[in-house]
């Protein structure tokens, strides 16, 4: 049941482990099946090595597993929040990337520094509130992802599809499953972009608007004319 | 004699340099069975290319050699006062891992700054004194050790199972060698990016006690719920 | 139709890959035939992995399309100024190599700081300011390149083959594709080495001018005494 | 001719670009047989891809090719110098290694900040300056050496075997081939655990002069203890 999109999130979370951006049990990518309102989704706690994808664990919008032997990741609902409010995204993945987790243990945005960042990502990368006490006992992983999405509420989430939880980690989302790893990929590389920025210059400054625009536009949207037809 | 202890520690200082935490014939690692109140440990200077099974070394809890050809690491009386001390511990590992020794030549404990730290350790990652001039001249390994048994007097050191002797390096702990292995791993990892959170915001604030205390506790401990049950 | 000119662009692009110079679809290489006047680039957007000789595009010096099916790289404008206006050269890359764009996000030329710098760039990297928003609505990536001809004005450019666009990346040329290549390798060792010299002394001076005449002209010119004959 | 020196010294050389010493065709390595007072030197220039044992060139101590068809390195007299004035050295190592290289830029010796350096160097890797106008007139190469030469006037360079020529880069050296690659690996970490220790406490003090003492003693000389008999 689910093949297809185990298949899927099996291929996602092993992709983490090449692009060099999670260690040890770290990090969880999942992809939505929204014609079967389901989430697919790394097992809570397993080796990279040892996953499989008999192993991914499918879970309805609500949580409850529908498919799957082992309980799903702890972060799961952080996920499903953002899938629930966010309904053009179909890939989440949450990573502690080094460079991203740093800004994010920094309580520092990431500055749109440069062209590279612009291209992907409309501005700088949020830092986001963790949950507060009360949110903590309440049921923390879900908070986490509202938190997010109430930071984004009125906004386009995949104008900046990535927000940094102060404190924790780095959370990517994409249309696709391919489309949320170049992003996770991208964001990693672009935080370490900023921090030897701002290590080569403290005071640096954000990329000028007209310079944000003209890159973030020639990638996304209807006036694109960046890569083939 | 005391086959499979050897093998384990054999693997367990093999792992060290696959994981990018030793050069040359820098650190040790070692398992102790204490059914048998011996430990074995890697043998003094010898190169990881050339270790072998046969030539780690097996002394009892007092350092005198039971099972080997070899003379044991400097660093064994280290390790031994840990054991002696620290009675939950099977597994110890010394290395020059790059970051940690960092922080313990710039004599900074290690600030746990972020979720992925409170995963592992509750707290920061101690500093502790190096042995006095007059330690070093009556038994300057014995004391390294001691220096660090008497820091945790009072503690549970498997709550904080590493600490960074000044100017020196660190040292790792924990129930078994691969519970051992993955603290030495991490340790290193939350060093890295203890340090590039520092580069972002030299003023970076430690984690708030609720979110320590939820992070180490989801995962160490009887109300612990991430993993498979 | 220009078979080898294009095995050697895609020769030079994968060489980008293996040098760790680009991530993504990111960067381009080209190389120009000046004797049928056209120039063989990467086509826009295309994976590295999926790059193949045959979908290398080859434009004459205005940007016509002279062979390929694809579109060729949106910074074609780009590269086409530099070969008009420099006439010794045969090829460029453009990176957003990591170092070296740190230095153009930060908007500082890149300091000659010693002996590896001044063997292959007589003096300083540098920082050219990006297209203005007028030179941005009427031809962004013409104007990148047009900036850079414009600072060389009056200079001999393979001198200095390399510069930084500000809040973008670099650009690298040479008389040769194998020069080019050698200088975006090295241009990105430097950038690191400088950035690291600024962390070990932030007031660092720059080589003295004897010492970098001495090394850049030991290597380069009539007097030359590097190498073999 | 030579053949065994030449391997030697063609092994050395390999090992720079496998230890990650090296980039392109910079640095190289040699080895002297006192017994025929020659020394055996990488040719100039020549990518370490393309170095085979047979293209290793033979000086004698004033620098007259003994055997060999190419240029030897144009660093050999820097070498000569060396060997000519450290009658215990058999072997000499010159890099453009990463960190040791930013220290030399940055015009700061490497101080000793932990034990991992005092097992290798008796103290601070000293900043020696480069050639004067004049010198570099004269004969640059020489004067590098003799620079070096100078400053261990009066002191035992095994004690120290390194140094770091201002604005330029470091030279290494030792009893033998292995010992000498052994202190250039170990030279290139310990900068970089300089440069680290620097980025966490920018006010972090050396060593203890105890400390320093019983780790290098530990290791050299007739009371060393570590390693096997």
């Amino acid at each position: 049941m689910h093949q297809v999109l185990k298949e899927t999130v099996y291929e996602m979370n092993r992709a983490l482990v090449e692009e060099g951006l999670v260690l040890e049990t770290w990090g969880n990518a999942s992809a939505a099946d929204r014609s079967e309102n389901v989430v697919a989704i790394k097992p809570s706690g397993v080796q990279y090595d040892d996953l499989t994808a008999d192993s991914i664990v499918v879970v309805d919008f609500e949580g409850r597993v529908v498919s799957g032997e082992l309980s799903p990741s702890v972060d799961t609902p952080a996920h499903l929040a953002l899938y629930r409010a966010f309904h053009g995204i179909n890939a989440v993945i949450h990573t502690h990337s080094h460079h991203a987790t740093a800004f994010a243990q920094a309580r520092r945005p990431i500055p749109c520094f440069g062209t590279t960042h612009a291209d992907y990502f409309h501005g700088e990368i949020p830092l986001v509130a963790a949950p507060s006490h009360e949110e903590v006992v309440e049921n923390y992983e879900h908070h986490i992802g509202d938190r997010i999405v109430r930071h984004f509420s009125g906004k386009d989430p995949l104008v900046c599809p990535a927000a940094l939880t102060a404190g924790h980690a780095p959370f990517v989302w994409g249309r696709s499953p391919a489309e949320a790893l170049e992003n996770a990929v991208v964001l990693e590389e672009v935080a370490r972009m900023a921090l030897h920025t701002l290590a080569v210059n403290p005071a640096a400054a954000p990329l000028e608007d007209y310079l944000l625009n003209k890159h973030f536009f020639r990638k996304h949207g209807k006036d694109a004319y960046y890569g083939q037809r």
